[in-house]
């Protein structure tokens, strides 16, 4: 198979799952835990896993964007603004997230940030805030010195796949923790270890996630996929003062 | 600094963060959840997190082998032999880490396979035993097609991140997981909420496999780390009938 087929087919695929994530997490909170509301109730709390899941889903295709070839005739400037700008979406998505929890948590008077799910979970977002921030800086401002520019740009493709990593572990550990909670709960009528529908929902809620990562990462990482840069020099990705650039 | 000298200060590092995970388990174990035995009960149990995080650990290590400059002047042959070795040693504490929570769920007749946790890390065993096997096959069987060996390189090495990115979910979900568990139980004396010792324990544990899988990726990712191959031509780390060769 031709190799920009192969693309498309894994970038597809990668649309599909992410679409599905999304219809899961949405079911699960809708029929499953109660629906939406914003009001420290768990209806309130229902709106973490949407964002969160929402948000990651919006950070895979936001990475992925120098990578679909249909953008490789625009502007470089334009796609950063692009990334830029999907991934403003992602962190907007993650407060209101962390929002939720945090207001269900001070009105049930349970603490916040104690397990490890949370403590990953809010390490991924200051690492994604620290990561907005220093990618704006080094490849959007003209005044960044270029050495600083090419040094940065290695740690900025790293720490992005880290985030990615981290959110698929704060999600799973989270999914999981919820049904537990929720499941294993006094009043509950079929416990996690009877594996109730919510509970299969759930866990291929996780699956779909892990899935729909790995067909990011496989698209990110293989070399012959990146966006060709034929006009400039070696050092032009990491070193294009790209706010001033006319491409 | 010298890029040599960062590499030898990431990969002690990350012999530090290992180190530290495997000393955080064991206490966990040892101190906080009555030690060890054969025996279904707890304690048994206690073998599963162990083998699991010394797994996670070799296995870093593992795939680390060819990354390490005091190795290169070693035949290639030997290395993967190392790198197989290690990693069957990898899937030897696996075998027993599964055993071990297998045995205490039958005894205690809590079914297996239900949590996400569980689907999760029993998914990353399967493609960790899958992963050996079709190395094996690729890479020291010296009757395999040069063209296969060349395809599937760039597989195997995905599919190691792959796998390591999935163990950490998989620690993460069952650290917090057990946490639940054991600190929610309704004859424990201070809840997971509360952040007693144990909690702060095994949280930082699961930081550290984090922190430990990300100097690994690191490493792994870093382009100007890889073996150099001087002598072979440019298909030669992929196409070398490595059972054969004489370097």
């Amino acid at each position: 198979m031709k190799s920009s087929n192969m693309f498309y087919l894994i970038y597809t695929l990668s649309l599909l799952l992410g679409l599905l994530c999304i219809i899961f997490v949405t079911v699960w909170s809708k029929c499953y835990r109660g629906g939406f509301a914003w009001d420290g109730t768990g209806m309130m709390f229902n709106w973490h896993p949407v964002c969160m899941v929402t948000g990651l889903v919006l950070y895979g295709n936001a990475i992925l964007v120098y990578r679909l070839p249909f953008t490789w005739s625009s502007s470089k400037l334009i796609l950063k603004l692009v990334h830029a700008t999907l991934n403003l979406g992602v962190l907007s998505l993650a407060v209101i997230g962390l929002q939720a929890a945090f207001g269900f948590h001070n009105n049930m008077h349970i603490p916040n940030l104690y397990s490890l799910h949370s403590w990953v979970g809010f390490a991924a977002v200051i690492f994604f805030s620290l990561q907005w921030l220093l990618g704006f800086l080094a490849f959007l401002l003209p005044c960044t010195p270029l050495w600083l520019r090419t040094a940065y740009k290695d740690v900025h493709f790293f720490f992005g796949l880290c985030i990615l990593a981290m959110t698929v572990a704060a999600s799973l550990s989270g999914i999981n923790e919820k049904l537990i909670f929720v499941l294993n709960a006094p009043n509950s009528t079929a416990p996690y270890k009877k594996l109730p529908p919510e509970a299969y929902l759930a866990n291929i809620l996780g699956v779909l996630l892990l899935c729909f990562s790995l067909t990011i990462a496989w698209m990110i990482l293989k070399r012959e996929w990146q966006r060709p840069n034929p006009h400039a020099s070696a050092l032009s990705d990491a070193t294009e003062p790209l706010l001033t650039e006319n491409q």
